[in-house]
Parts: structure tokens; sequence; C-alpha cells
């Protein structure tokens, strides 16, 4: 307790410990900073103390404990969040829990397609417990070697597979929570059908851990498809791409899992910055996209496939197309895709805007939005891509590395607003899929209507009265 | 006003029409009447008066006048609910929001694959607005030529499609809510991705008018299957039909959309009491299935079909199938099915359970179940079928048309209480998908735990404080 800054009383900590007790106390100073800052490294904080309890029970004396004593309790998954949701304030009075040793899987039942598990499980283990047993989990995002499902639960995560298979949100049949006062609601029901009362699952579910700890979930698991397609495609404006979106749709039916788009600035940066990669198609084109499809049986796929991107290019949509039929050629296509993120750090600063349209609108919305970041910084560069097929544009806007940090400041707000103002014009959505957290908590204010922040906040009050679920994140 | 039990005031009602006009306060006494009662005759109720609003603003001013006069509110659709939810309480102080005349389809965006309704569309309204552009709604249930989306909504209901497409919860994007004060919430978000607070969504559908009025709803459309067929399969136990079950889900993926069954009691059922039904299979059998395949492309469905029903033949499961190719195969084999409700009101008097429990639970459930019924009343019959793709049973006790209702409610609590206590123990739902209203209010009391039920009145409390929205049902 020589830091000043960490202002817990020796008698709160001798109560963590006796709940927890060494394994459960985060004691390396080193440790305990990696979770008070972000992976990015965008936001700094200093918790009191991090906290790892080892299972529910703990998790709820240690919630009795922070009632009692009213203190802020931040959760913490795999710390990967985009938004600073998981990182403590710097008072030094938060505590952050952290999720990391609930890490068993509870129960997998193969003939209810059911896997039961703690928060703490890596999203990539609960991808191999469902492949275990010959069944499919569908959530898939760059991080799921390193995030946990109680942070894709907690920010209700979207990903590369939204488009057949919805969000986290969509894959959830039922939670166990910690309440705020550490009462524990086991709602690990394993149903397809249950209709007695409010949905309070989805409640929690998105909240970024203002309202309670999930410690659990039962997630549903889906048949395994056992043949994957990609095929790359070049097009020359979004219309296009949009009506090749919708034949897809059509005669694919579920079998398009996904439709991923990028323009040329995006493509021609990851391969200036990123190793091993390669442009997948001979020329250049306005806009790419990256699609899969996938099934539970072989034949036909391929044939499907051929005969879609044909009649598009008969057509004048796709001007180029390539198909990936084996495993190396189509990791070669998504490397590309997700070098994007890797090749935005390298190239540059980014102000990202992760945000969702109706897809009808991306076309039009794409061509003003381009306009109105010009008149802002007219030496930008926009990189511009996402999962079309969920209507969910990356829309950022890089500047160059050495752009020094108080002049980048001064733009952020007006691209911000011009972006978002545009957004919001369309019915679109602020945040999409990468979390509200810290980052956009003033936008999410600005642009929500009174009546929809006043209900947000009923049910804040009224389930979190002593305002210690992650203060200063999300509402 | 001669009716002493309508207590409604002079000044009240001057008030009702002089927001709705003549076309929107019901005036005729046997239309009143009609709404007073469900379809069933099972709940009587005495409203104060029926007003029918033909739009949101209509609607937001009279429940500003409800909420100042601290007017308990019943909102009302198709009135086709299983469960009393939408029928008031005979005090005669209750006043019904008719849903029936906010009935404009606002908006079909094929290329977003959304469509915007109020709420008094009828579901089979909905589905045609989608085929129209060649699209799918897939919500079905029996009412669908009379129900209103927005009791659909309500209700959160299921119906045949929720093995492949979900409940309505999964179908809805964004909807608009008229709150208990008036303030109109727009949330009519046509997204497939919004993290930005709270899913208020999820808090209204399933809330059974008990939160706020839902008046209008963003749907999500599917691509439209072009090719479909059923089979009907015989087998020998429950252990069979859920392996064939497990099978069909792992080799056809998304392409079965439907699994129901039956046992050869209900079929017998239909049979006895319903014309223009015959037997599927040439001989009888313990359990029967019926299973619907669907795909957007035509090839190969025949074959998987086949190919399947083969092997399962082959291995023992499946003792005798029939392959309905055609519409009129296929609509046979529907009318089968579809026809045990009429059967059971024709047979007796039936005591109902809608029960969901995980598949995997379903054959132990059934022995259990079926054992405790007959301790209770040797001579029950019991009529055994349901949806088991989503683990949902209708799992009805029948007794002979002519047991007086007094003995026969001597029994309804015993027979309950062993029923939805075994499916507690299995952690099962009471309420599957027919709503809870009036008939399971008391139930759901009984099982919820502290906790849950808590949280559920913490919301309640928050959100409708002066309780007048739909007073005596859920909660």
């Amino acid at each position: 307790m020589s830091d000043p800054t960490r202002a817990l009383s020796t008698s709160f900590l001798q109560k963590l410990h006796a709940i927890v007790g060494d394994a459960g106390l985060v004691q390396d100073e080193q440790a305990k900073a990696a979770c008070d800052v972000d992976w990015l490294k965008k936001w700094q904080g200093v918790s009191s103390a991090v906290v790892r309890p080892a299972n529910t029970a703990e998790v709820a004396a240690v919630m009795r404990l922070c009632h009692e004593t009213r203190t802020p309790v931040v959760t913490q998954g795999g710390n990967t969040g985009m938004s600073g949701g998981a990182t403590p304030d710097d008072s030094g009075a938060q505590l952050i829990l952290s999720t990391t040793r609930l890490k068993q899987i509870r129960e997998v039942d193969p003939l209810n397609n059911t896997v039961t598990v703690e928060a703490g499980v890596l999203l990539a283990n609960v991808q191999s417990a469902a492949d275990d047993v010959n069944r499919y989990f569908p959530l898939s995002l760059g991080s799921e070697g390193s995030c946990t499902i109680g942070g894709n639960l907690a920010t209700n995560a979207g990903g590369i597979a939204v488009l057949r298979y919805g969000n986290t949100r969509d894959l959830v049949l039922g939670i166990e929570v910690v309440l705020p006062n550490g009462d524990i609601w086991n709602g690990l029901r394993a149903l397809r059908k249950d209709n007695t009362g409010y949905s309070l699952r989805d409640l929690f579910i998105g909240s970024e851990g203002t309202l309670g700890v999930v410690t659990a979930a039962v997630l549903k698991l889906f048949p395994k498809p056992t043949t994957r397609l990609s095929a790359w495609l070049g097009c020359d404006d979004m219309d296009a791409l949009l009506e090749v979106l919708a034949r897809m749709r059509n005669d694919c039916g579920d079998r398009l899992v996904a439709f991923e788009m990028l323009t040329e600035d995006a493509l021609a940066l990851v391969l200036e910055h990123v190793t091993d990669v390669r442009r997948p198609l001979a020329g250049k084109h306005p806009y790419h996209a990256l699609v899969e499809l996938a099934d539970t049986r072989d034949a036909e796929l391929g044939s499907l496939l051929e005969s879609v991107l044909e009649k598009a290019m008969e057509d004048g949509l796709v001007q180029d197309a390539a198909i990936g039929a084996n495993l190396a050629q189509r990791q070669a296509f998504w490397k590309v895709r997700e070098g994007i993120s890797q090749a935005q750090v390298r190239a540059g600063k980014a102000i990202k805007h992760d945000i969702a349209l109706p897809i009808s609108s991306l076309p039009g919305f794409v061509d003003r939005a381009v306009d109105a970041v010009k008149q802002v910084k007219p030496d930008a560069r926009v990189i511009n891509f996402g999962h079309m097929g969920d209507g969910n544009l990356h829309f950022n806007v890089l500047v160059p590395l050495d752009t020094p940090d108080a002049e980048l400041k001064s733009w952020i707000h007006a691209l911000n607003r011009v972006v978002h103002d545009l957004v919001s014009a369309s019915n679109g959505s602020i945040s999409a899929e990468h979390g509200v957290g810290q980052l956009r908590r003033d936008e999410l204010r600005h642009y929500k209507s009174e009546t929809e922040f006043g209900l947000m906040m009923l049910i804040k009050q009224s389930l979190d009265p002593n305002q210690i679920m992650n203060p200063g994140k999300l509402i």
C-alpha cells in the first residue's frame, strides 16, 4: 500500500484475501499493472487491487463485500476490448474483478446442441469444445485466442459469421450472473423456448459489466459445416456489391456465411505494410469482397458458387473473381482481410468508426461520408472496410504516424461528428460490435434520445442503485 | 354507461373520444363484448371501454390520459391468445386498447431484408408482404390468419419453424413502444449490429403488455426456400427419435426446418375426431415424427432425405417412413399434425402443459411424467405431442367431455404440480410458447427463484410505477 493512489484499506484487503486466498489476489505489481491498462495502451487506469475468484461462490462473496463497502468494480476478461470498457479509471478506488480463473467447461450436451461454460473460458476453447463433439460454435473474431466468452457476452461481440449466425446475443440460451449485491441469479437454462417473464438474459448481455458479473453461460451449438469455399471479387462500386450480396443470399441461402468488403485503398494498405500477403486478383478494383460459403454437405457447393459468380460477371456486376477452394487459398484471402488492423497500426494513427447501417443505405452513406471527411481533413486517408453482409463498416480515417497527438485531438471531435451525424441521419448505429466502454460513452449520450436514455437510466438505477458496477462506462 | 360494472366516467370517455374520434371508440355492445372474452371462452372479463387508436400518436395520447387518471390498460391484438393475457379482469375498470387499426406496412426493404410493420398487421399479411418481394418471413402458427404481429411480439410466439429460425424475438431488429406515461420510444432500427446500450427491445418482447404498448416493429426477412419436402416417420421410442433428430441436424444442417413429434395416442385421437385425414403410414408405431426440409435450391434435397432415412431404417431407428414430395402429400401430413388441437376439443376436456426441456432430457422426462399423471388420475388419456426439435412438448391430459368442471378443478392443481415439478427438476420451462397471461401466473410465481422474480419486479416497478399496464397478468 505504498502507492498513495491505491486507496484500499488493509481491512478490505484482508477480507478479500479471506475470500479468494493467495491464488485469488494478484500481489505481483507487474501483473497488476498489466490489468490497469488496456491492450492497445490507450486507456491507463489505476486499480485498487486485482482479484481473481476461482468460482461463482467466490465472485458472490467478493460482490457482497463490495456492496457493503460501496466499492466500485470493473469486471475484466481477456483484456482485449477495443473501447476501454474493462479498464479502471485513475482514481485508485476501483477493484478489478478478473474472470480468468472461471474457466471450467461445465457441460457439453451434443444432443441438446449446447455447451455450458464459465465466463473466463477463452473463445477458442469454446470452439474446440464444440468441435470435439462434432458440433460448431460459430462466434469468431480476431482475438479469439485470448478473449474470454464473458467479454464476448458483455459486449455482445459480432465478428465474421454474424450474417448467418447472428451476434453473441443470438448464440446464448442462458446465463448465470452475480448481481451487484452479491446475490447469484441462476438463469442457466438450456432451452430453445422459454417464455416465463422478462428476458433478463438479454438485459445483461451487452451491458458491459454495468449491471452485474456474468459468471457462466449456456451457448448454442450448430451442425458442423464440412465444406468451405471462399471467393475474392473485384467490383466497380458499392451498388454492384450490394446487388451481388442480394443475389448470393437468395441463391445460396444459409450457405452464405460471410460477405466482407474492403476498398482498394484498404487493400493497398495491407499490401504495403503486411508481409506474406499478395493481391488476390490481377488488377485493381475500387471495391473488393471476400465471401465465404459453407455447408454440411460436400456436393454442389463449388458449382453453386461458380454459377452465381459467372452470372454476376456476365451482368457486369463483378469485374473479376477468384475462388479459394483449398485451405491454403482460403487462408491467403483471409490473411489479407485480417491484415487490415495490423496495417493500420503500422501505417498511421487511425480515428475509428465502428458503425452499422441498413444494408440498403450503405452506398449512399459511403459517398456522403467520404466527402464529409475530406472537408474536415482534405489529406486524410479513408480506410473503409467491414462486414457488409451485416451492414457493419469500420470506417476509419488514417493520418501519418508522426501527427502530434495534440493536433490529432483537434480533429477527432469534428471527424466523429460528421461521420456519426450521417450515421444517425440514416438511422444507423455508432457502436456496432466493439462496445461503448469509455471510447463512445459521450457519443452515445449525444445521439440517444432522451426517452431511450431515460429507460436505460431507470434500469441502471434499479439494478445497481449504488452505482458500483463499472462506473464511467457505457452509461 | 348503463352497466354499473363499467365504471368509466363521462369525462374520461369524452377525452378518449376527443383523441380517437368515432372510429376509434367501440360503441357497439356486441363488438365490445367480443373483446371482453378470450376466443376460447375460458376467461370472461368486463372492460370499461374498448379504444382502437388509428396510429402511434393516438396510442400515445390514450396512454397519457391513462397515466394521468391511473387507468389500467389491457392491450389486445387479434385476441387469439392461449393464456388469457389480453382479456381484462371483471372489475369493469380496465380499458382495452385494441391495436387492430394499427395496420400499416410502413416499409419493405428487400436489400436490407427487413419489413417495418405496425402492431395490428396480421401475421399472414407480414408473410405475404415478404413473399411479394421474393423473401420469406418464417414465423408460422395455427392462428396466423387472425393473430397480429403485436401479439406475437408480446408473447414471443414460437410455432413450427423455431428449429431453424428461432422464436419471434429472434426475428425482430427494432421496435416502437408507447410507454406507460405516453412517451414514445422509437427503437425502430433496421440494423444487424447495434451495441449502444441495454437491449430494451428484448425487455418489451415477451412482456405481455405489462411494460408498454408495442406499436410497430422492424422484422428480419430471409431467403425464400424454393423446395420443400416432408417425411412421416414411425419409431419405437423417444430415444430413437432423438437419435434421428441429431442425425438429421448434422446431415441436413440448415435444411432441417421442422421436427414435430406425436404419439400413437395423439394420432389415434386425430383419426377418430377429424375428418379428411388418414393414417400416414400403414402400421401403428408408438411414436411418430413429421419432419420438413427446405432449401433455396432444388437439386439434391430428395436424395439427401432418402439417404438419411434409408440409413436410419437400416440402423433400426426408424420402422417405417413416407416422403411427402408434392404439395398435396405435404399438406396431408400437416393436416394430421395440426388436427390435434381440434381433436382434443372434440374428444374431451384437456389440461394443457406447454413445456420445454433440454432436448436430451425429453425421453426420460416423458416416461416419468406419464407415470406421475397415471398416479394422480389412472384413467386419464395423455396426449403428448410438440415441437421436438425445440424441446417443446404440449403434454396434455384429456378427460371425458362430461367430466363436471368441479371435479376437473380438483385434479388440475395436482396434475399441474406433478408435471411442472418434473419439468422444474429437469431445469425446463413451464411456459414455452403460449405465454403466461392469467393461466400460468401463479405457477410462474411458484417456480421462479426469489432472485429472478425480484429482478422482474424491479423492472416492472421502474418502468410501470403506477402498475397500469395489464395488471393481473404475467407478474
